[in-house]
């Protein structure tokens, strides 16, 4: 892992990128980070638009969880931003754009081939920066995971036992597959849908949550579109974070 | 109304009993009544078990209102606790208990004779309730409603302009002809759903939230039966009062 900017936010927030190997990557730290107590982790999936594109939203959330006293990292997903795309998921994200298009049901087909090779590259490059991150002075556990692609947060959740609480955003397509890993996730969960997301299969992000084995899970449903999470609902999920990491 | 009790709960509620005509009720206070300013109030709808029998979670309810300095006020339901019995209610209850305890599904016929004339008598009672309490020196507006029989704040929300805000337990049969009034409904609502509510048909609160008009509408599903709704939930209910009422 390596620091290649930092700038101080209002003085509240340490912003830094970093690459870690080929990966960019952004941790933002509260206050200033050599004062500071090391911060619990909230490793925060940026959307599948990329860091650059929804880097607004990114340190919305970033400055919102460090005045909970969170520290917050983001990692560019594979194929995403300048990250190198692979022919497969081309093919997957033009078969979907065509369906949309054609007022098409979206297939499993479609669905397994654009999510699940993500998740599968996605997740150990998730593990591989826990490792660096958990090794700076200034970071403490426990982790919280907040995001994304909800399917890449079910995986990391079954398989990553550092991560103690997850908030997952219900807000694209899931594979068939992830259906089962859901019943493998027994920690503490908060779920955010929007209720009228445009893009999202509201019924399948039902079935989802309740596929969850968590014995705590709460599934928080807004109005408003994709991008329209409302500010309280990002105050509730600071609070679910703060139950749990804290 | 008649006040024919009170007491003060550890210095911080003021609990008095009162009669309106026939029917008994309950108000708290934060604080003392004399000392402090006029309070938003929340009319606290009480289960369907009667005012008696739910009280232990009613009084937590008003203690934990008046910590976020609202008022609260409960009236028993038509009906219940010493209230008078009407035949076709007790037939519907008959007939519903027949129809759980044979593993049959609740008709839309059992449901409507439980439900529309219980909404029916009690939507009036809370509205002459509320007459009498905003008239009280130590209540201020805005109000609120939380509770209950989720039909009768549907149709307090419908009927009633003096409410700002609701927060609904999705956790009773829902007559078909409420989600009619359900799409009247616009002002901002909180819906508490138990995921797991053995006694509930989770579908229909699903359905149900989504015939809502209102723009600001959100639903927390969490885990645990029917009166297992989580502290942290009632948290996140008293900050929507707080949002909509202060």
């Amino acid at each position: 892992m390596r620091f290649t900017s930092e700038q101080h936010l209002d003085g509240a927030v340490l912003e830094r990128e970093f690459t870690l190997g080929e990966i960019p990557g952004m941790l933002w730290t509260p206050g200033s980070a050599s004062a500071s107590a090391p911060a619990p982790l909230i490793l925060l999936s940026p959307p599948p638009l990329g860091l650059r594109k929804t880097y607004p939203r990114l340190v919305a959330r970033a400055r919102h969880s460090a005045a909970y006293g969170f520290a917050t990292a983001a990692i560019e997903l594979p194929g995403r931003g300048d990250r190198p795309r692979w022919p497969a998921a081309e093919q997957a994200l033009a078969d979907l754009r065509q369906a949309v298009e054609a007022g098409e049901p979206v297939s499993d087909e479609i669905i397994d081939a654009l999510i699940l090779p993500l998740v599968d590259k996605a997740v150990p490059e998730w593990q591989a920066a826990l490792d660096a991150l958990l090794s700076l002075p200034e970071i403490g556990g426990p982790v919280g995971y907040s995001g994304g692609v909800i399917s890449i947060g079910t995986r990391l959740a079954v398989v990553e036992p550092r991560i103690s609480a997850a908030v997952l955003f219900a807000g694209s397509f899931v594979p068939r597959a992830m259906f089962e890993e859901a019943r493998q996730v027994t920690i503490p969960l908060h779920v955010l849908l929007q209720w009228d997301d445009e893009g999202n299969d509201r019924q399948a992000a039902l079935d989802l949550f309740d596929a969850f084995a968590s014995k705590e899970k709460t599934l928080h449903a807004n109005m408003g579109g994709h991008t329209g999470v409302p500010q309280f609902a990002g105050d509730a999920a600071a609070q679910f974070f703060t139950r749990h990491l804290k």
